[in-house]
């Protein structure tokens, strides 16, 4: 496996971009054998600067649901291209775009498109304080919301007014959220809430119906909205807002990664009682109106509706996690592997600093199959039989290398650097 | 002229989108002629989704910079796309548009890519307060630097800690600027500018040097980073940063709008010395790294080197100049056209609800030439001899009809609406 491109990139990228690469594609804090960057895509498949070929667990970090390169939506993507994209107004499919949306997720009655999820989530913050008259919202402890200043993980540049009136509570904790709640009577705006617990570095956790309960009840009694961010689960878990499998509905979602299968959209979805506000407060972006993302994103929902790709998707990270943990255990290994099967987060026992995560994802890039140590990976509808045939050959041998190499593992320096504080 | 579909598209529109349509390409406070929904482009034309044709002095209020469909620059993004877009992790075209970028703009030795102009400005903002360890910013009253909370131009949902330490200064004025530093000494983590005035609803004006020499001895004083807002005007006035022209260097420069001729991108530009802060903020969105809008920036930022694009739009922004000037006074009419001939603001004198403006660029659109009435506008390099011919022809009409209108003109019931108070 050669990493010469690779290596020549990142050196004259160190040169024009701060730290050589910056969020959530920077691989510094990856294990070695990660390459930074990739020269094409197709199905569930990335080939690197160098020509490596690797099946892809990340999915672009979730964008991917149909399969990179998925040629109904490229193609109704460029037809509106060919007509225009980023105009002096709107165009037609944003109203036909807005209508399949609101009618695919029972709590909304309309629409905001944007850019980034961050930019949804900020606009439900708004929203949200311009309905109730209120300031104080409340997001679970270590949830990752973006990285506007209000939710950002790490704290440079940050002012402690840019997070007044941020209140913590522990997610799936009906007690804690119940409290968080009591302590600000009168002054809530929102509960924020993931569909699913899903932190960088920690086992996931499912919600407990009864918080999901509790916090619906809490926002009715008190008047604040309850929010799901759905930016990074939507999709993957239902063909609804993720709560609606809860049958709990939220007053707002958050929405973007996969709504378009890769092209730039993110969008704020709300029910009646907030549309007031939501036409109060004034947002926007020079993009937020391009019209080939919305296109992109209408043939994306179309085949949400009607293909089975939800139910391949699970069926595909089922027979994953079945097989792993069968791999694991013949190798004398115990894994955690928590969430959604459709976004498994894969963690060793005995593995307190992350020493075998990182030789076995490393092993496993390096022979071609491309999972991550600390993040929660995506399936994708294109990965099929072939993908996970490939899959299990290569995680098989990195379990057999790292069975062998384990008692000379040292501590992860990816980890230890002293520029990278243990935040995001 | 017929309105009928774009009427059916208002009213389905108004069912799931807040207020019909939201943010900067909503024309709730534009004149009754304006339509709301496009259906194609190409060069400098749009056509509405009735199939009315106009040449667009808009030009998707800056995107638009080499024409609507500009060939090389579409081909270069098909390309990519074919490659893949949002990956695993970012494609080659970064480091080529990143090095192409700072090559370009002569204050800047690194970039970071992201996707909405108020993603690069408060990126700016972010690292002028890592990089000094200080909290206030410096900003001209009423400009323009985005919509997120701590620079929206409308207060729903917006607290005040969101706007805690953003001090106003005048623009063009050196003692209000001086003063602001002064009066916050030692505590001065940026000085924001435009690079030249432009407020809606309001004649544009030109920096003068002294101002911007000022903003620059401030910074160098106080160790305060000087930032140039150039999301806006960007490759409009110079192929450098803005302010190159008056031979003032700030410290960090946004970026975005036209930078891909029309493809979402933007962009934070920096100066070695905020390098390291640049490097330990967080900031990232699922899309940022996304290839195919770098492809079209890559192309674009050639373009924009290799061609006369710049002198051939200050050409025709002259020629429009002068033609509306002479036109204007031929029926009575005296105009303020202020700013620079590229970016015009068309303002008429004696008109101070503006019910001249909404008269007569009403009657322009009516006749196929889009102009707006309090927003400045953008010239592209597809403004060409046919477009301006086109142009004279509809504004002398619209001139004509306006003076027979004259009287009999009501105020501006767009400007009254009690949902719509005096913000953007």
């Amino acid at each position: 496996m050669t990493r010469t491109r690779d290596r020549e990139l990142r050196d004259r990228a160190s040169k024009v971009i701060p730290d050589g690469m910056y969020g959530h594609q920077s691989v510094r804090r990856l294990p070695e054998e990660f390459p930074q960057f990739f020269s094409k895509a197709k199905g569930a498949r990335i080939w690197d600067v160098d020509g490596n070929e690797y099946v892809d667990y990340v999915s672009a970090y979730g964008p991917n649901l149909f399969g990179y390169g998925f040629e109904p939506v490229d193609r109704a993507a460029a037809i509106q291209q060919a007509r225009g994209d980023t105009l002096t107004g709107p165009s037609e499919v944003m109203v036909e775009l807005a209508e399949a949306f609101v009618g695919m997720v029972s709590h909304a009655d309309w629409v905001m498109f944007c850019k980034n999820g961050s930019d949804a989530t900020t606009m439900a913050l708004v929203v949200a304080r311009a309905h109730t008259g209120r300031k104080t919202v409340l997001v679970a402890r270590h949830a990752y919301h973006g990285s506007a200043p209000w939710c950002t993980p790490r704290p440079a540049g940050i002012l402690p007014e840019d997070r007044a009136h941020i209140v913590n509570f522990n997610y799936n904790d009906a007690e804690s959220l119940t409290d968080a709640v009591r302590s600000h009577a009168g002054d809530v705006a929102a509960i924020f809430a993931t569909p699913f617990q899903h932190e960088v570095f920690h086992d996931q956790a499912e919600p407990n119906a009864e918080f999901a309960r509790v916090a619906r009840a809490l926002c009715d009694e008190s008047g604040a909205l309850l929010v799901v961010d759905d930016v990074r689960a939507g999709f993957r878990l239902d063909r609804d807002c993720s709560w609606a499998r809860l049958g709990v509905q939220p007053d707002l979602s958050t929405w973007g990664k996969c709504i378009a299968n890769g092209y730039a959209l993110s969008a704020l979805l709300g029910a009646e009682k907030a549309r007031q506000a939501a036409s109060e407060i004034y947002v926007t972006g020079s993009f937020w109106f391009s019209a080939t993302a919305m296109a992109a994103a209408l043939e994306t929902l179309r085949h949400v509706r009607e293909s089975n790709y939800l139910e391949h998707i699970i069926a595909a990270g089922l027979r994953l996690r079945d097989g792993l943990q069968r791999q694991a255990a013949g190798y004398g290994f115990s894994l955690r592997q928590t969430g959604p099967v459709q976004m498994p987060q894969i963690l060793f026992n005995d593995d307190p600093d992350l020493r075998v995560g990182y030789a076995w994802t490393g092993e496993c890039v390096r022979r071609g199959v491309y999972l991550h140590p600390y993040h929660n990976m995506f399936l994708s509808a294109a990965h099929g039989d072939q993908e996970l045939t490939r899959t299990f050959e290569v995680t098989d041998a990195a379990f057999a290398s790292v069975k062998q190499r384990r008692a000379g593992l040292g501590p992860v320096v990816q980890l230890t650097r002293p520029r990278r504080p243990g935040s995001n």
